[in-house]
């Protein structure tokens, strides 16, 4: 049987999968980055053991990428956010981070904790 | 050659296509549906020839189906929203609408309108 | 009123808008690219009026991508892919086109030809 | 520090919402079904740990949403779909499983197995 940790984690995978496919090639400009974030942080925290969802989408990096394009709008990748996630289940606590690490946004496990009492 | 208005109206249904599958399987509450309006509506706008969406998600028919199932968000799909959108595109300008016809959410062409002096 | 060609411009359009928004951002491969050439083609032909879906995903753009990254696939998107689409409504065929315009993966219609007694 | 364990269901978990939300929306009908599985299964079999995906369609939950509609294809979701998945990290082996649980489809972890040497 998996522990409840492992489930924890699983939990926390599925959130970070649904956010990036569900949202990746969104049409965004800093113009409409804000809303963005506010609508997927709140999307995902529909989901069960999902506590709290933060999304920044970096409009340093959306105006980088538009000053070497013609069009005005790009599409929404990894290179373009950071994403902070915080799920609990059964008294275990995950937190997780994606960050571009090199050329990749990486998602990562930050940390596992199980309350004292579990 | 293709006309002003037949590439206004194909332009348009890009627009729709667009929005219906960025965002169909979204995980979608009443408490998060305003949100989703919003970044759906900015995130078309970004494109080109877009001059207005607007994004209705019907908490009603929300509520009805939370009601009959067991968790507590449902994914976004025809049947939960209402949109309009116009597109403008050499002076033509392009009114559509997606709503329910049966079972069917159907994207329609309201109206094509040329301007005067086009 | 719309016209029947204004009609199946829309259509077109719709159909290039769902084929881009909802397969852009699959992990794709040299390796897997045949697959889902196929599934986008198989999938888009199921809308209506739909009557041919050709899409070519550019194995030689994807691997000098893969060649300057680390990871051994990438996401799908404009610059990794050409689609032809035939559209028939009413007696009218539309042909269309998305291949790159310079940075901007351009969707464009071809023709539209009305049946000779329509 | 998590362990092995624990980032194997994470990546586990990774892999489901991204199946999941990449490919919910597309249409779908039994006549495209076997190509979409297949897509499916090697789209996600590209990204890293990522050892098996097998994506199976039913088509007669498919075929029992046509009879009672007036479209001949539907959306893709998760009482249409049965998936499997085992990951591999460092040693770890991860079997999962996504399958309707009454209403909802349920992703779990099915078992996480340590190498004897690890």
């Amino acid at each position: 049987m998996p522990t409840d940790a492992e489930t924890a984690c699983f939990e926390a995978g599925i959130k970070f999968g649904t956010l990036y496919h569900q949202f990746a090639g969104t049409p965004v400009s800093p113009a409409s980055s804000r809303s963005l974030e506010t609508a997927m942080a709140e999307a995902i925290e529909n989901q069960p053991h999902c506590e709290a969802v933060t999304v920044d989408i970096l409009d340093d990096a959306l105006e980088a990428e538009l000053a070497g394009q013609s069009a005005d709008y790009t599409e929404l990748t990894g290179r373009f956010m950071e994403v902070e996630m915080r799920i609990a289940y059964e008294g275990v606590t995950v937190n997780t981070r994606m960050e571009m690490e090199g050329d990749y946004p990486l998602m990562k496990l930050v940390s596992v904790e199980d309350a004292p009492d579990n």
